[in-house]
């Protein structure tokens, strides 16, 4: 990764995530833990985090939770040079977790804010892109408002244009917009898209592909269909099973030349469920800028995203180590001394 | 449900209850949290929460501790102009939560509180259930105090009297009084209840029914017996069984017109067990003062019940559409978003 | 005061407020308290504290922060059966405290609120004002949005008549609009007005009014302006002065019956600055109605805001007794015990 | 001072103080803090933070609370080898600190304590005392319930037995009892004290002494009145002056030998006031235990209590060091570094 | 068990440890808990918690960290007057819990500790073990330094002198020596040892000896090799198994008078892992100190470590009667009330 | 300030600062803070957060809390790309705020840290000081260890014949060294300082210059011969007066072309002492980078360190416009609003 010059370029929103502590109810909660968070926010933080190079795209109000966002974001390694300041409100999300057979819930409050006002020219392409390698963007760009997801457009053409790989997460918000809504304005877009990160039933709720209910071709099924659709170089596909706040059962398959490549499966106890499918996004974006092989880069993914379950907070705050040393089998739940 | 009227009056103790934070001893935690509860408060804040009307009457001191415990009720909707000030001291309890093979641990400190001085002639009855449908008591009220058994034996006669429905949740507490003297008093007061809420344990060890070890009957065996006994309309068992003290399994039975009801059961990993019961009862009256059907009504009871062992404190805080949509079968767990 | 009626009635918005806790700066905290607060409703909190009753108006959004705003104006008394749901966010403000040479600072986040939505005929005013005796409300209301503003002409022009008094803190917010459109969208509205509340520097700066610099005259030439233009029967005007953020000395004068009443000087070390002037305010009323004489009234009110600038939040969390407590001259600062 | 054997023995009941954190008052804080604290435990940790050795002898419940309590004066190196466990409940107290105008408030909750059941009888004072030079008890002690008076008066009896010197630090308490019933109890175990601790305001108060209003005679006006009407070898009286919660003046005068000592006045910003006069008392005690002329006792007792007032919690947390290095003249403020 | 003569002597090194709260990692918690620790006195404080007489033997700094851990080790009941007061700093150990796939992690910073410079000739050991029937040390104790080696040495051998019995827990460090220096370090000091603690991995990995990698029969071929090797009266292995965190099987075996008695295994939630081997270890001790037969005594040793993994902190808070309680069965995780 | 270049380049060490929170004595509080700080970052920080450009060079270990201090320094905008990794510890430090007559106090913990085994060699200069313009170095650099002093030299010479203006705070701490040795090491490199910031105070200690004890003159005539004896361009001295831990009296004195600047001084209430004198020097450094005249210099240095008084923890966090606020004379100390 060369000096200097990021391996990789987010466009998004950051929002400041309110949180109530421990498992409090919003009504009940007598104050709010104050963490960053957005999807491609949380994955520029991972490609920073395993020691890779990254810059996040974005436009903060020029007051001082737009700086608390920025100083976040360099806290943990991520290029912030890019990132205009205007407009009057951050985007702001409250959190509180769930527990058991009790839902965690999200109350968004972006409408209006900083990012939302982002607009096609307000950002010089051609500079932020030059020497980059990759550039990645999450369905929830372009549904924060029509101007971002023009500014989105422009920026998937210039990243062609330009010759850098593009990922794209769905990351399907029913509080954002419906998924008609979501599938006419992604649709257009997909032409750009190089790997495409989703799951079957994001993929059949969304852009209406034919997907089996269940059963061990599903996945398959429809990461066949997203190719042949939308003709993506890669397809990546996460798979969760549970019944509770608290436990899931996750992994993941990856297209690649035609072949599925599925990760095993871990039986995780969650610490806090969100940014999980952001670090495998970006863990298996580092894992292909690496040059790992699919099977690899499936398996380092989903170790990833395992770990980030653990994490308080959006950001995936492991390092490349602890990733490394749970593909390679875990440490029995002991206490390294 | 009648605007200004009370669906629900409730009679008893509201307690400050001071809990260490996380796992922390009572030797250890700088610190306990505030919160208030009592058996039959909680069942009030139930109904308020799920959006009936409910009036707690009970005797607080005239200091600013007194004052908390009216305010919190307040903050949850439930009525309390009907509340006395008079006495010197709260009743508090301190809790100190368990953890796997570690129980809960209670401390009550509620001797000689404000509500235990209170005695038959101190509350105006004709007034207080003016309007109402419902009287709800538990078996911790009469023993509290030999004065709060005389109150309740008045409250039970005023109620019958006024054409009201009376429930009862025995609510054995071995730390107030044993089972023979809970026995003696509380016997005498059946016969002003409607319906009966308890579990075949507590039939067997207070009433001294006859009631098989465990094995499918037990349940329906126990509440033909409470029924036998005391003549009660409907009789609610609760069922619960477990090693640890963070996880249980959990459902009930609701006798109704000879017909035993049976709710599915839930596997719960639990936040916080007090209040758990309270939760099913109120929202077993709530069902019942509404028309559900019985097998209707046992289900929803479980249901809010489950969530109510993923909230921190007493108090049951949610909302009827989370009660419902538990009953319709739940969301896999995920953050809605 | 009549029991089930509301003595006072205010309009406006509620916010949450997000405190950074402690001295800590809005990029370094990690989580900010969340208290309620808005300038009516504090005027409603401190009426209801005192022992009066008080309805507040307002608007907030169907979720579980609306909830929280409707069960912290409960959980102090305030009556909150008028509160509209709808809209999609509640106004938030973010606060850090100042000390010594650094002032505090506010950010506010309230475009788009559920509140500023309100208009004109969304509520019933006749039923809103039946047996209630004053209409209180701040420069604020109209200052969130033009329908706010419509809103409160409406509602001004029920209260007169109604018969009701109407008061009227002026507040100005610089963060909200300038002082000319501030100006031109008040003083229409000052026909409606018996009580104004302000300061010599807020009538200059508003409406305008010739006001010396300083001097010992300042207050009553301000406050016979004010009386001159609008034609209130009573002016108050608060004093501050100070040159750090935890120190001030604190005072006010009430005219009336064209005479002034000075209130004794306090020299108060703050904790919170924040709702004190409401506090001067809603004590005014309070012992207006209550019918104090004129300096008996100005002297309580500013004993009430000397109280309010040592608590933390914006809510008034204080009793009648302790306000009469240092209108007598206060305990030399020891514990009472 | 002689291993294995206290230098002072001290009786009294020890609780545990439940504070709002921060400035918060009793209807707002979602906690309370959690430390122990009583006018003779405090003395006796003074001992022993200070270097010398004391037993506390106390009854508490035997249960966790009880234990705390316990556990808390070991921490701090008190004996507790004598502290007899029975009784329902320890002794509590609730604490909201004071500011600026708003002084601090207390809530007694010591009714039906462990303590107040113990008698005459309940412990061997001959065991208890040997080896030991001093006891010290404060006019709580007696004040907590009959029984309690009983048994001050049998352990001074068995210390003047004993060859031991005795000290009553008067710390009337309204909210305990009158100062009729004070004086009454009081007056006849004066017989049994040497060392006479109070204030002018509670010589007056309590024993109906003359003494002036204010004027630079008070202090020494009333020492000679508690001398001439006790025979006390030696009185000492703390001078407070201020009119705020955090800012008061405060001194001291030692009267012996028919001379009196005063102290330097020290102007304090007040940390925490509770402990403050018993951290005079126990450094006083220290100092004549030591042998310190008169002077040097009262500058040092001064200085230790100076420093208890920036301290969070009863208990008298700093070194011999500390005080001494305030005897010579403070630091200017300045971290040490 | 003799009044004023300890039944334990244990040295080592006491440390502050440094936790960040809840799961969050060392990158992003605003503060650390801050709790003793350390293998030797986590032991000594078992045995006075539950009622035995414990002394803890170790050199800290005479700065308030010092005391600080003095301080913690009288709060829980164990004798500290044979302490040494030197040095310059105090051991620290950070610690980051772990959660489900991702495990917990430690920071030592003890180099250049106070204890790490203790040498022979430091303590009186004849005074200290005055009384005593038991000297405990652990593999840390050597493994800190070299003089910290000699020292072991040198109290071992006068232990043995005075007639004491000698337990050793292996608690191997990696982070503290290696394998091989740990052997060659331990090997000479086994001939002082009675009982030996340790696992089957440990005496394979520490001490060489051939051990099967699995099987029924592990447990049983390293005792009978550790036995052999060493002529150790009694050896108790520790068996855990476990993938991740926050869950472990738990369960232990003794080796005594030719037998092997093993424990009930324990399904168990952790709440901190850190401790639970000094838990096991010390309650051994204890139960072997009052005349356990050894089925009785592993039993009861593996019970008291079962609830150590359910508290916060190395320091074992619980009472006799809750061990036994689980002993007999438990409570079936209900709360006692 | 040229992109992508330091104005600013300063070398030390940089610790982990573990605060008790409040007021709370290091024996009591439950928790430490974990904040950055040290002399020298404190300076670049200050440069990067008023929106220069500033770059830090130290070392610190491979493992998590290594990386915590680069993360926060990150945070909030300064340069660490020439930090190295190595050596086992972070240097920490333990303060206890003072209150009142209570000063505060440090704990210094910083024996054998990374930073302290830098030596010379360790780091490129000529490619660190590239298009740098300024080098600042405390005396606490020279004063961890001889390598370091070592290391501070070669830094010295470097910066000087790269031609960079080089800046020196004396920042006397005596418990690192004593003033004779400090004296000893600081002289020879002085010849290499451009601007020297001190105390009279310190001037005297530590490098036995006659100064006068107190007047007008003691600064002006101390910085008459600091600039005689070492050949200073600039010098600049602060002015320190109180007696209490929580208010002082501050300003300075910069003596520049001849001529003596005094600042205004300003009466200030204390959140936190430590790293206001970092702030002046920061500061002043800005001013004279961006050419500010010497009395402008001075007078916005000391707004800043007055700021700087009410920042929890070491690090600056204000911006330009605050600073420039206060140097206009401030907002009487109200909220904007």
């Amino acid at each position: 990764m060369v000096a200097g010059m990021p391996d990789l370029v987010t466009l998004g929103e950051i929002m400041l995530r309110l949180t109530t502590p421990g498992q409090q109810r919003f009504v009940q909660a007598p104050h709010f833990e104050v963490t960053p968070g957005g999807a491609e926010a949380n994955v520029a933080v991972l490609i920073a985090q395993l020691g890779g190079s990254a810059e996040f795209v974005t436009r903060v109000p020029a007051h001082d939770l737009g700086q608390r966002a920025v100083d976040e974001l360099r806290r943990y390694g991520v290029g912030t040079r890019q990132i205009l300041r205007g407009g009057e409100r951050m985007g702001l999300y409250f959190l509180e977790q769930g527990a058991s057979q009790r839902p965690g819930r999200v109350i968004y409050d972006r409408a209006g804010s900083a990012f939302s006002e982002a607009k096609p020219g307000d950002f010089d392409w051609e500079k932020i892109f030059a020497g980059a390698r990759w550039f990645h963007w999450s369905g929830i760009t372009p549904g924060v408002s029509e101007s971002a997801a023009a500014l989105t457009a422009e920026a998937c053409v210039a990243a062609k244009a330009l010759g850098l790989t593009v990922s794209f997460d769905l990351n399907y918000r029913a509080k954002l917009w419906s998924r008609e809504r979501a599938g006419e304005v992604l649709a257009p877009l997909m032409a750009h898209v190089d790997l495409c990160v989703t799951s079957a039933e994001e993929a059949q709720g969304v852009f209406g592909l034919p997907v089996p209910e269940s059963g061990p071709e599903r996945e398959r099924v429809a990461a066949e269909a997203l190719r042949e659709r939308f003709g993506f170089g890669r397809v990546a596909l996460t798979m969760r099973r549970g019944e509770v706040a608290d436990r899931t059962e996750w992994g993941a398959m990856l297209l690649s030349g035609g072949q599925a490549h599925f990760s095993p499966r871990h039986e995780i106890t969650i610490v806090d469920r969100v940014g999980a499918g952001d670090a495998f996004t970006g863990a298996l974006i580092f894992a292909l800028l690496r040059g790992d092989a699919p099977q690899t880069a499936v398996h380092f993914a989903v170790a990833a995203s395992t770990l980030q379950h653990t994490i308080s907070g959006d950001f995936p705050l492991f390092t490349l180590e602890e990733v490394e040393a749970l593909v390679r089998g875990g440490s029995g739940g002991r206490v390294a001394r």
